[in-house]
């Protein structure tokens, strides 16, 4: 698959789901790295690139990746770079500095090896809903491949070895991606973010860490990595997001019951602005088509086709826009462009609007 | 005429003219007492009480008041002395503090006297447009018959006598009320408001002194009353006012070159939130149903009936809202019934939306 290919097909793991579902999508990834090495921050550019050739060689023959694509980071342009980003291929970090870096996508799009970002290997997987076990299954059988045909560094006594100690013993960080427009408009969110902090999960936005909760967004995530096996962290971090979703739902139906004409407002104004804005920006844009995700699931909106939203909650992103533009746009004209796009898109969806 | 077709009776000062009309309407209003009365604020009850009777009794015969309507305005409720006040007929202080005050309105409605307000007697004559000329021919005749069927307080030295000193000599306010979003959103209105300061101009938000400017509607009117003529003063007025226009109109042309997509931005997103919130105030609606003005002077917008626009922001006033949804609401209640009441009216009105 070229990048091109890469960059146009479907974001299955975002939009293959109704958008009444609240968990989005999981997704565990594995900090590996290779012994004898030093870790890449530490690393000179030649091991760098040396590491980069050899993974992406050993992959290439691999029963998961075989058949896949394969790609030296750097080489990319910008625009593809932010893609990848929005798509979640690649992190933040490895978008904007990708010296010597490296990527593996399986032929299914599921399975993603990040070589030298933080750490030498980073593999991850991603799924619509909410679905740590079968990842892990998945996950799992991707690594042990991983650790036949390199050399990976592990500890007896610390388990797997890793550029940040917070990484180190499982390596594993997972997380779900939750919508929680319910417990943000009922004002409860912040108690629960707080109560998730002291069971030891992280609370991020939706672009990772450091970013903004944009369009009600919340990924959650473990912070513990060392002395307890990964599928007793999985099973703590399922049972949270199970109980969230619940608190969601409920809070959606109150918030129905208890502010019905405050929730009609918000997703009417939301439509409105979305169909008659003429400069939009990518936060705003998340955000409003949250607000009618929130209103399709409550029934409060019909459209033609409800996975039109998802796919414009991906198409809104500024690298996403920019590809759909064609030609290059300052930041203001891809505010224009934006509404536009939005504004016919949603043209097309208008059916039997109930506000 | 009865209170209720009085309160029913179309807005003509404000609805007469078109959309794109910058001056909506002028006003001159003279301050007049009977001599040898102490001024309301010092008279007794019964004194206020018996030029009241005297005065509305006089009225009732003279040829401008003849069969037209006269009310004590202590008899009439709150809702109604509200109504009278958002369509003008009555100032804010009369609104709220009504004792042993009257009211005479002329047939066609465009002559009002109100008694005892801060003077025994407030003439005022109110007309669409810029029309002070016009409005200063037909005030000056009715307040010619008032002078001779009242004794008027009058000293050669300082001309009409009156309660507050900054009325004092020809005891004349005259006011226009105009219509400046090119002004606000080019972000040029500060200068402007803060030159007519200089020029002994007053400027105050729509809803007469100390209120806001909403809808973009401002009220410019003169602060000196003594040591020239009416003519001059109203001359000078008439000036500053014809300038004012021209600077508006210059600005929405500016504005609709220099920033045609912020433009449209502003009124796409006045009509998509009037056409889908469920929860509008007073203020937001006036705004944007004043964007919306806009929008059709600038011809970004077709309506059916664009008269319609001007008579929806006498509609959403609290008192007349409150009128249209006949039961008692809550503020609450009222917020929700507007933005219905907003929703259905431009449904109707939907045409061929060029946004």
């Amino acid at each position: 698959m070229t990048i091109e290919e890469l960059v146009d097909a479907p974001c299955t793991w975002f939009i293959d789901h109704a958008p009444s579902e609240i968990a989005i999508s999981s997704r565990i990834r594995l900090a590996r790295n290779i012994e004898g090495i030093p870790f890449p921050a530490h690393a000179e550019a030649k091991q760098r690139a040396s590491i980069r050739e050899h993974t992406l060689e050993m992959l290439k023959d691999s029963s998961h990746f075989e058949g896949g694509s394969f790609f030296r980071v750097d080489e990319l342009t910008t625009l593809q770079k932010s893609l990848l980003y929005e798509r979640s291929l690649i992190s933040k970090d490895l978008a904007e500095e990708s010296n010597q870096s490296g990527l593996a996508v399986s032929p299914d799009l599921r399975d993603v090896v990040m070589v030298n970002e933080e750490d030498h290997l980073r593999l991850q997987v991603v799924r619509p809903g909410l679905s740590l076990e079968d990842i892990w299954e998945e996950i799992s059988a991707v690594d042990d491949e991983m650790e036949e045909i390199l050399e990976i560094a592990y500890s007896d006594r610390f388990g797997y070895l890793t550029c940040c100690p917070t990484n180190t013993g499982t390596g594993m960080r997972a997380g779900v991606m939750l919508h929680l427009p319910g417990l943000v408009l009922m004002e409860e969110i912040r108690p629960v973010l707080r109560g998730l902090g002291k069971l030891g999960l992280a609370v991020r936005g939706s672009g990772g860490e450091g970013s903004d909760a944009d369009g009600f967004l919340y990924q959650i995530s473990n912070q513990i990595t060392l002395g307890r096996s990964e599928k007793s962290i999985l099973k703590d971090i399922q049972e949270v997001v199970s109980e969230l979703v619940q608190h969601e739902q409920n809070a959606r139906l109150r918030l129905e019951e208890s502010k019905p004409a405050a929730l009609r407002d918000r997703v009417g104004r939301a439509l409105g602005i979305l169909q008659h804005a003429w400069i939009l920006s990518s936060k705003e844009a998340l955000d409003l088509l949250a607000i009618i995700r929130l209103g399709l699931s409550l029934d409060l909106l019909e459209l033609n086709q409800a996975h039109e939203v998802e796919q414009l909650m991906v198409e809104v992103r500024p690298a996403h826009l920019q590809k759909l533009a064609v030609k290059e746009l300052s930041a203001e004209q891809r505010d224009i462009f934006r509404a536009e796009w939005v504004r016919s898109k949603l043209a097309e969806l208008k059916k039997g609007r109930k506000l």
